[in-house]
């Protein structure tokens, strides 16, 4: 286990007898919670019939063991349009399943800018919050602008032609106007919660 | 002269006398306007003194001789930022010098977004909008959904790093969620400027 | 609904029955078109069965309810070649759901020149030109030369090897010697298409 | 002023009169700190000449008036060559100035894998870490794996050919496997400072 | 025949029929050993049926007949996570039918430190170290700090958004901050393979 | 010498001295032309003094010793701009140089499209075309569909922003839908007049 | 029909029934050669049921109807490795369907050079060449300095990771350290051809 | 001093003072050779006025205290072109400083075949060849196919347009198709020659 931080399975490329081996072993090492991300449906379930007192969220395509208590620190996990979701709900899911509370705010993309302002309110509420959009990612800007807790920008593979698989997205929010963003990979909703995560861990 | 469109001189590699020769010639062929884009003061200085009744415009590196007269169509040209200045005001200078009614917004990147939403009214008021703005180009992706006319977008080439000169922009605001958005080339006021011109014309 | 501008869905990574669930919502908050671009023949089948009133444009793969009345402005689509066809009738369906008169010049690519100059006429009688192209894109040009009006460029994804799906046209079109040209995303017909009725909106 | 966050003003393209116009402003403004980032020396000489009270940070480049009090956050700015010196003392000094008690180890680029060891306790002694690396940008992953709290990396321009003017570190950064590290653009201190002083923010 | 070098039959794209047919030329033609790389099991099966004598390596998927005798020379194979497997197993299956002692050290990725430093004296006590490891590639740049012999970096396309199909740990491991490393392509266990192969070679 | 072609010095990097000693070996060694390309005028005067017996074409900035006779095979080479000049002038003086004759034909851009028209006589008088043209290098597609002979497309750095220094041009040229058009490195004017070169050579 | 050269269907994306009416209408209007390129043999056989008198070429993948009588010049075809074998052919096939006499040269990759070496006298026994080489495309380099003539340089999209599906090749052809080589189009054995044909027209 | 290598400074943007002080440490601190690499002239005489002893190499721009005794290992640098000298002479340079033999083979570039061929004697006497060239790289596959030896490949940034400022080389070599090929960083002669170094470096 590296320096404080759960050990999180990574699933594309496992089968689920492999995963089942991998996840009994992390139970038996350590207490805390255990994780597969990215996992369909069917491997899953095969998973929790060898490996019991799991628990698996569709959505996030996560598996989940002993998840953390809550350690009253809230994340806003905001997205641009539907096509986001996916993403958003691995990175709410993660964060959840490490103890953290999470909000998802969908839909409020800034080509319609009313939508995120009437959210001010929750966003500002939360201790950071998480922004999933694809495209060309402005709602990072605007969020950013909107509140001075810790923004973590996720760029989504949303979007077709120069949207280049979520490299205009990730592009875009590197250079942000509103400063001192942070960016995680494309479709990374697991590393924005581990970045949400560490925010919780401070020197003894 | 192609198609009804004026004939603009490019003034980048050129010396002044070529300049002067092309000025002169264009200003007998036809008689509408005549103007040469990025014209350097001195230079500027030289073909004036050989070709009179022009003017330069400092900020815009523009010179022009016979303006148009207004024609009833008015654009807003907003920036993002203080560096984008310069391609605003080429914009707002060859399309004034093409008989369009100008207004520039200044300085109303979203990072801060109160400061575009104060400008909502002055922004419908025009019949089509120029957005200039580098680094992530966000704010096209914002006014498109504030306003129903045109959108012209300018990418500019401010930032550093992940802003690729320019190259984020472009791409990020060719793949705005804001619906209907068009774009021209990387710092060119003088195209949007042309594009903003050709909505006055109509079929006859 | 966005400042003035239809809401259109977007079908990609949608359900027959979601969509059927947004388009019922749209249809009862206002009363102007309602759209869904982007979706295959059994998908639309299957929408059309639950949302009845609906017309399904097989070339462009577009629903359609309560298209708008013709609003007396004309939009000539050219295409380069063949295989540009959907994207162009995605444009020109999209265009005419929303009350623009659409006429598609088709295959007048610029490698036989007298192809497009035998349309000339009509292409000056569109109020504005769409010119959808893939490949290099070129026919932009030389249609941002021979007409006056509003020139907006759609790249496509037609080609191989170095058209870089679409992303060889996109440039050329930005880079385009003819003044004035905008350019929307790769294959995007609606973005086209939008630009268009934009043109239509002016300040009250 | 934005949401909470200091104004800080962006120095190049501006000059010393311009500079010190907007200061005066921002000082009469409000009564926290006011910076400005990326000034030479003869510069800020000019500016600290009209606008007294100032104090200039060679090494950071950066003009400072009424730093805050220190909160009790400890930053370690850490970096893997000496030619990364710049961006960690722009990193150090803007921290600094917004209240961050700031610790600066250099020097410590994983080639020599004992260097960052030998750290490794001052580095979990810091609330945050931020990391600045150019090249391969290796540095962060290794750090990412030695601490639990947060990981701001900042990728820098040094190197030459495959190193891409930073571009090969932010992508190395982005694609850490080290979990829950952040990245902010290249060669941007200043941007490393701003997410480290919105870790400070919380909700109220 | 090359200049010494074992010529290997690059296996996609051809038929089992086709395979069976060059295997068997050169197993006439020379007498050392003679390969077949990025086989299938099917195709493996068919070939084998045919051109008896061969073994096929599952993990490696290489077909080989005729395995060089060892020639005293020790390369370790190490890899960064779970899925550089595969080209580990390829780098280790061609060097070991060529004559190379090969020893493979698993998943000591830099994220967890004390995991490579752990395998110091295995890596130590090898002629040559191949180092497989994709996303940033970081392990080289620590490995190559830790062993004096020759270090063969193998970016693989392991990793997804910003890792850009193992071109950023290409570019990474290019501009690695550990001198004297060197580079082969993506995914080519192959190529490292015969580069350590190559390191047998001396003048006579 | 290689098979046949002409012998020609690349100056840039080189000193006047230099080019003056390989110029003497070369004009001793055989009894074609001997050429130095892209030699500026203080250079060219050097060389000359102590070579005597050569010529310095300025536009070209081409130095020649012992053109060869004229072959009786005629290049057209055709520019879109003004800016494409040097570029035209250093084909055309090679190709001169080389022994075949030359006609450029200037500022045919297809952004009016009636001035390539105009030349189509000359165009197809030719026994080959050499189009050099900068920004989306349309200009290649059109005259390949208006001569059947062999096109030597030339892409220019002429542009900006996407023009992205004549990789624009480049793609587009190379996927042009006019078939059967050839293309070289951009700005390569050498280039183009030596693939001319090689047209009149035929097997014995 | 373009100014002289024949009108050559592009199969990919139209149906047995459209490539029949297409080549059914060009059979009428003039009387050359008509060729549809990339039809896999299913649709050929259908074609060829409904439009006879064609010919099906499987390697090329091309339908042939009225092929040219041969004009009495030669062109080699060489490709550096098997998988190169496709483009070459459709090269081939065209070339000769046009009136071309070709032959191919294979499998003469630069890391045998005594392959192409070997070969040199039919190299020049052709009036042009055309090179067929992915991966890193030196074949086109050696070839250019072994012969006079034209060559026609076909980068091919066969390598893995650096090779960037053809676009490594296409660079390493364009920048090639042999004089006057001319490019095509990634994979474009059908660019090649009529590249090989338009050097057959020259002025009346 | 890391395991085993020579410590080596890396001149640019360090001031004569500093360097004269790191070297000093460093004569100090081991008793092996001190080298510092990318010095001009005036720097150089700077450092070795305040560090005596050393001798500075103005061709390959090196400062070298208490060179290695010649160890018995022969290395071949081979150059493609003049303009690729720098970059051999670095290599070769630091090689010897560092203890190895080495002869420098200029100028054999693949457009002329039999430059490199009438040199294979002096490729095969060597224990290891680094390739240098620019362009399109071929020289390293010819090379690579005539020794067996370490073929150490190092791409330069000589050459324009298409030659991507050494990118094109560098993925050429990557993709090359001789086996067993390694590649350093763009115009790392330093790379190169610590690479060779490590050849010599075996498991004790
Ligand atoms: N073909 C299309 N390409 C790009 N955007 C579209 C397309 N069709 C609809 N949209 C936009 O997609 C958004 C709706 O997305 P959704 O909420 O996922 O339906 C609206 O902003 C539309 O303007
Ligand atoms: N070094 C820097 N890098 C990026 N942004 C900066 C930097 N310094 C200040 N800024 C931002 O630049 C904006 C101010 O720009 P300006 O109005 O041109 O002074 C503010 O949003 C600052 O947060
Ligand atoms: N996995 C591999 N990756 C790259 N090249 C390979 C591989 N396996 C074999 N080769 C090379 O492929 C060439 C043989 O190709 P072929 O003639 O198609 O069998 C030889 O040069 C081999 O060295
Ligand atoms: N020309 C060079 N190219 C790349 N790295 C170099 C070069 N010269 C020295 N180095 C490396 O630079 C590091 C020393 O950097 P510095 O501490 O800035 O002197 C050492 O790791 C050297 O191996
Ligand atoms: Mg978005
Ligand atoms: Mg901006
Ligand atoms: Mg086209
Ligand atoms: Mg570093
Ligand atoms: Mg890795
Ligand atoms: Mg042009
Ligand atoms: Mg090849
Ligand atoms: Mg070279």
């Amino acid at each position: 286990r590296r320096q404080g931080l759960p050990e999180i399975v990574y699933g594309p490329g496992k089968q689920a007898g492999e995963i089942a081996g991998i996840v009994k072993v992390l139970l038996d090492r350590n207490d805390g919670p255990v994780l597969v991300t990215r996992v369909g449906p069917d491997t899953a379930g095969q998973v929790l019939a060898v490996v019991p007192g799991g628990r698996y969220d569709d959505a996030a395509r996560l598996l989940v063991w002993r998840p953390a208590l809550l350690l009253g620190f809230g994340v806003a996990v905001v997205t641009a349009g539907t096509a986001d979701g996916p993403v958003a709900a691995e990175a709410a899911a993660v964060a959840n399943a490490l103890g953290l509370e999470t909000t998802v705010i969908r839909d409020v993309g800034v080509a319609g800018i009313h939508r995120v302002l009437a959210e001010v309110e929750r966003l500002r509420e939360a201790d950071c919050v998480i922004v999933v959009a694809g495209m060309e990612g402005a709602l990072a800007s605007v969020v950013g602008g909107l509140v001075e807790t810790p923004v973590i920008a996720v760029p989504t593979s949303v979007g077709y032609g120069a949207a280049l698989e979520g490299v205009t997205a990730l592009l875009a929010m590197l250079t942000s106007c509103a400063a001192g963003i942070t960016v995680v990979n494309i479709d990374s909703g697991f590393g924005a919660a581990l970045a949400a995560y560490r925010l919780t861990r401070r020197r003894p």
